[in-house]
Parts: C-alpha cells; structure tokens; sequence
C-alpha cells in the first residue's frame, strides 16, 4: 500500500488504473479512523477493482471556533487500518495541496445546508462539497463511500453528485456503534471517562426513538419529546436539536414515513455528537 | 452527427469513446452559432478524435432583466454548422433535463466574479460556473474551448478547472472579427443596421487602446481615457466600464503589463457588446 501526499501522484496512479478498466472504490475520511470508517473500506473493498482512503482534515469545512487545531490524528495507526483492510492507497495531502494561494472557488447548495448542522455550523456544508468536489475529481472513483451517521452530510453528497451530473456513485453505509451503543466518531476521543460515560445517554435516545416508532408512533413532536427528555435527564448532556426530516431532501415532517430521517445533535461538555436513525 | 437531447445520451457515447481511449474535444454554446464558435470547433477537431458541441441557453446565467427569452436561436442552422466543421455530436439539452425539479447545488467564486461583467451582471458567473461544471461532468473532454472574447468568463473557468482538480484542459482561442472589426457575437443579432454602424466603434476604441500600448504607453489611467473618449464620441454608444486588469487573477493593475487584459463593456442602444485585448 502506498501513501502518497500530492494530486499529481493520486492522478497519475488513477489514471493507469482507468486505462486499464479498473473500477475505484473511494473512501474519504479526516484521518483516526475507527471502526466506522473501517466497514467503508471494507465495502470499497468488496465492490472495488482498487481501493483509496484519503485522510485530510479539511480547513475549509471548520468554524472559526471549532476544533480545526485540535482534531485528533495519528497517521501511523491509520496506516496500519488500510493496510489490513486491503486499501491500495491512501491519499494525505497538506492544506496547501489542496488549497494553494489563489484559490478562489466553492461548491454550495441551497436547501439541504439549512436545518440540522447547517444552523449551528455555518460554512461547514459549502466546505465539505467543495473538498468532496475536488476529491472526486482528483480520485475519479466509481463509487464513494460515507457512513449515515454524518446524515446530513451523506444527503448533500448524494445531491451535490446528483445536481453537478458526476460520475461517481454515492454510497451510505450504516452506522457502527460502541458496546454501549454510543456512534463510533473520531471526536469521542475527546471524552473524559465521565464524558464517556454520560455520552451513552445519545444512543440510548436514538434506541428510543426508533423503538416508539417500532410500536406504531408516527407523531414526529412525540418521538422529538421524548428523545430530548431522555437526553435531559443526563446532567452532563444538552440538546442542540432533535429533528425529524425527509430523508433526502432534509425538510421537516411532521409525519413519520418509510425514508423519514430522525437526527440529533448533542453536547456533552466541549464535545458536539450526532446520531440519528432512518425509518425502514 | 447526432444530436442528442438528454444527459445519459452523451454521458453513453462519451462512456463509450472512452473505453476506447479517444480524446474528446468540448465546445459549449449557448448556439446561434457564428465564426467565433466555429473557430472553436475548428480547433478541437484538430486536437481531438472526437467532438461535442453543446447548445443550451443557460437560464441560470441570465438576470431577471436580460434577454434570456429573446436570445437569438435557429437549432438547424447551427446544425448545418457543426456537421460542415465535423462535430460528432451536438449535445441540445432542455431546461428540465438541466435544472431538474430538485435542483440545490451551484458553483460559485470569490474574487474573479467580481468586477469588469460581474458588478452589472450579479450571478451571471456563478450560472456560468455551475453550468459549465455540469457540462464538464456530462462530456468529460480532455479539451474544452472557450472565446477570448468572453475573457472574463475564461478567467474563470480556467480557475474553477484548477481549483476543483477538474481533468479538462480549459484552451482560450482568439476573438474572430466582422470585417469592420466588431467582435463576432451571436448579441449582434439585436443591433438595427444603425445600431450596427454605431457598434464599429467598440473595436475602433480596442484597437487604439492596442496602438497606444504598441507605442509604449504603459499608464492604464491614460489608456482607459483614451478608449472612453473615443466610445463618448459615438451618440449612439454608452460606456460600461473600461477596465485594465491582470489577465489571470482580474484585479485591477495601473500599469501595463506583458498578460495585462484591457476589457470594456459599451452599450448600443439596449445591446450590450464586450470586447477586449490581452497585451502580449
């Protein structure tokens, strides 16, 4: 497995894989990868002539208040992961690489970015299309791989490939969990033991809610309610939203349907966490 | 030739050409096709085995009071060109098969959009970007020709190319002329035979900027002044801007350099004509 840090060698590589009709399985990730990120390779690497994990931490995609400086990494122990899982290269490029100088343009959208996320974390979206934008131009992969816990995310990727008429196929992936059933994320790093503790509280919420939609509960306000009240109930945990959304174009429902997403955001101290579930 | 009116049409042949290892050359047309696009075509069927044309009038770079509902068309015309300059393909697109119902995501920049067409035409680029990225997904050319004329418009799409890692060489090709010098323009069609008249003087005004930087002038402010006062002394002219600009980035220069671009905007009577001179 090669690690390589500039475009031109991603290109170079992906081209001769191309000429010789090979199908690329692409995963993108910030790097500290976790079992989450795992079963993403672990699919490219089924479906996939040859496999690509880029790990960059994305500037553009940071809030001015957020952990741009702190997030975790350790490329070693990334390296390792791909290695066994079978990924053929990994992308790890610089913030200059993929940013130089003069560079001026941005992928956006409207709708999907409003709501959810997108309220508290202005700017994030448009720098997530941009990167996922070039990334695919760079990688030209047949198929990308995201994990549904970032569900707003997957949305807005599966519409941006969708809107700009890109050859790549966006694929979701569920969501993999702790024992305790708490949604494996690189940011649970950032957990004191208490933290981690207390954190059991979001999954807890989300098995509720999805079980209250189990038992024939379709009134969203209902299943919001009590999710967030469970939350409440965990001093250490405050909501930042509980919504109940269509699960493509992310609007509001009030009604639970098949495809109908239910998403959560929740602090527990410093740190943000999300988790969510999809009506079958 | 074929003329082909949905995505997935081009994006088989395309697939196809490919798979075979065929370059393919891109010109993109709003149609109403005159020599500047032919020389376009010209070109790229030198330079590449294959050849698309597209035809489409691009609703989301127009403003709410321009001229999108009387742009000029005649579609059989433009045919007779295309075949005569041997296209393979004409790729003629509807609105809907563009912009489907669901349609969320733009491509927009900060900076090149800013100034010259940008101040009187808000979004015009950010509907030239978004469209022109489509297209680039949809035709995935090796090669995509663009009018100097547009310089602007080249500029830009020559950064978004770069920014978002696309994998298409974006080519410049000289503005062509009328006899008298009037930039070739499928807007020329608007102007009365009077009106027509007045127009020679756009290219009367390009040319002296161009003489006056031959002798050795190298203050932008005198040259501006120049071109305006030849424009002001056509009644029938009214000067938009005259700006003297660097020719990759737009931002204003004051003094004259080899890749300077001198661009004006000069309305006659309700059309609005653009021409241009890059200094060598």
């Amino acid at each position: 497995m090669k690690i390589v840090s500039t475009i031109e060698q991603v290109k170079n590589l992906v081209n001769q894989w191309k000429s010789a009709g090979q199908t690329i399985g692409f995963v993108p990730t910030m790097g500290f990868l976790h079992e989450g990120h795992g079963s993403l390779i672990t699919s490219a690497r089924q479906q996939n002539e040859k496999v690509v994990v880029s790990i960059f931490v994305n500037p553009l995609q940071f809030g001015p208040t957020e952990d741009y400086d702190s997030y975790p990494h350790d490329i070693e122990r990334d390296r390792q992961i791909c290695e066994e899982l079978g990924a053929d290269v990994i992308f790890h490029p610089t913030p200059e690489e993929m940013y130089p100088k003069d560079f001026y343009t941005y992928v956006d959208m409207s709708g999907l970015t409003e709501g959810l996320c997108g309220d508290s974390r202005p700017g994030h979206f448009r720098g997530v299309c941009t990167v996922v934008n070039k990334l695919f131009n760079i990688v030209q992969p047949n198929r990308a791989y995201f994990g549904q816990k970032d569900a707003q995310q997957l949305a807005i990727i599966k519409q941006m490939a969708t809107d700009l008429n890109m050859n790549v196929e966006v694929i979701g992936c569920p969501i993999i969990r702790e024992e305790d059933g708490l949604a494996k994320s690189s940011r649970n790093a950032y957990l004191s033991s208490e933290e981690r503790k207390a954190a059991q509280i979001v999954s807890k919420a989300i098995f509720a809610g999805e079980e209250l939609v189990k038992s024939g509960e379709i009134d969203a306000e209902k299943i919001v309610t009590t999710m967030k009240n469970i939350v409440d109930s965990e001093p250490l945990a405050k909501v930042e939203y509980v919504n109940v959304v269509d699960g493509l174009t992310l609007k509001p429902v009030a009604t639970i349907k098949p495809q109908t997403l239910v998403a959560m955001a929740v602090h527990i101290g410093k740190t943000r966490l999300i988790d969510n579930f999809i009506v079958e």
